[in-house]
């Protein structure tokens, strides 16, 4: 059984899948629609990527794609949080000899201040698919290139470090979601969330969570994600405290539904 | 008086300046970040950013910083619409020739679908602060690079445009916001938006929420921004269908601020 991941191989998301795989083969994949496609394609194949920074928010490439697989059944099983802490990798010796940075935006956004402090202010910032692809790309490059990237990476492709811990907030954490079919059993401390489209009516949105909080459920996390159809028209991410077979978010559910035009049950699963 | 918008020169930001502003002079900025300290700074200045698009959502870089500026006094006073229709524009006759594209991480977004069908897989996505900036940046290298960006910029930097309209949506807009400290009077058909976080306690949002419908208020958007805190503690960011100075809201205000840790008026204005 196949566990596609964000890669390359030094990854942050590889470090997750290590901690959260049990016997799938690690398959490497370079992009996040690419692991969503693949695990929408076959049926016994799983996929791990990161849904939220605690600096940068909802990783929007991944849940604009969760929300629109082809297989209804696929969904999140499971989390991890990792704390994120970024190193500056290069064969550069000193920070002035480095015109270009690779990384991943999300990690480009972590490190900013420090960018800006510490570059010179020509630098060449480009995005690359993922951390660890960033160090792949500066393997065959002068002391010119730096990637952002974790050490695990650093080591894999054989490129020093010259700082470590660069990201501006030290508390910097990662969530990362696995994809799959089956459903976990109730643990009593799970969240479930799901998306949904209201009908174009004043207050819609309010009657759905209120319809939640009737029923004691508590919201966690709200996202409005374009509908990509009509501007200022919205399908609204949410996660609550609750378990799908519970009894009240199944009544709750009932209720939201014809208030609905679209809604989609994105997964249920215990907290990380 | 200055008017600081995202450059350089041929920004879409800057067609946006030209529609709304009123004699300022339009001052070129290099980052979203900057523009909001300029106007922060100066309480006579103006200034114009991207919010929200419609294919990507909001613009984190702009409300992100917004809703922290020291004076309380800044706030949105004025939104406008564009249509959006990216171009590839390139030296290179031929799409093959292409090894390299630079472009705002927004405008690659929008034109992710176009350059997966379109291009070679190796080919390098580089990340520059505007559109415009792209555009200024291939104006000395060889017909191995394109950039993204609009009609303007690429007349305006005499570069040639390969193909129009290569947006993945025909129908792309963004919002541009103005910047500045004076109140525009009521119209009729306004937003106010306003960020908040709630006390850490369950139903909190919910009740806020409830509070606007009580009053008929209309939540017509709602986003959880990472409080850059603490990983799921979130600032909430809201647009409603009111104007600040309507009884309804003001009330409704006064009812909300008890639940509330930071409560932030963001601007009520003319819907665009």
């Amino acid at each position: 059984m196949k566990l596609f991941y964000l890669g390359p191989e030094g990854s942050y998301t590889q470090i997750a899948a290590e901690l959260i795989a049990s016997g799938e083969v690690l398959t490497p994949s370079n992009s996040i629609k690419k692991i969503i496609t693949s695990v929408d394609e076959n049926p016994k194949a799983k996929g791990i990527m990161p849904l939220e920074n605690s600096l940068e928010g909802i990783v929007r490439e991944s849940i604009d794609n969760i929300i629109r697989t082809k297989d209804p059944s696929l969904k999140i099983i499971k989390e991890v949080i990792l704390p994120i802490s970024h190193c500056l990798v290069t064969k550069a010796k000193d920070l002035n000899q480095i015109d270009t940075i690779y990384s991943h935006p999300q990690a480009l956004g972590q490190c900013q201040n420090y960018i800006n402090n510490n570059m010179h202010a020509n630098i060449k910032i480009i995005a690359t698919a993922s951390t660890s692809e960033a160090v792949k790309m500066i393997q065959d490059k002068d002391d010119s290139y730096a990637a952002i990237a974790n050490e695990k990476a650093a080591s894999l492709y054989k490129i020093n470090i010259l700082e470590k811990e660069i990201n501006d907030e030290p508390d910097n954490k990662t969530r990362f979601v696995l994809l799959g079919r089956e459903q976990l059993e109730k643990t009593g401390n799970d969240k479930t969330s799901f998306a949904f489209s209201t009908q174009n009516k004043a207050g819609a949105l309010v009657d759905v969570m209120s319809i939640l909080k009737k029923h004691n459920i508590n919201l966690s996390y709200i996202d409005s994600r374009p509908s990509k159809k009509v501007f200022g028209t919205y399908t609204f991410f949410i996660e609550c405290d609750a378990y799908i077979k519970d009894t009240n978010l199944k009544e709750a559910i009932e209720e939201i539904k014809p208030l609905t035009t679209f809604i989609r049950f994105v997964g249920s699963y215990p907290k990380g």
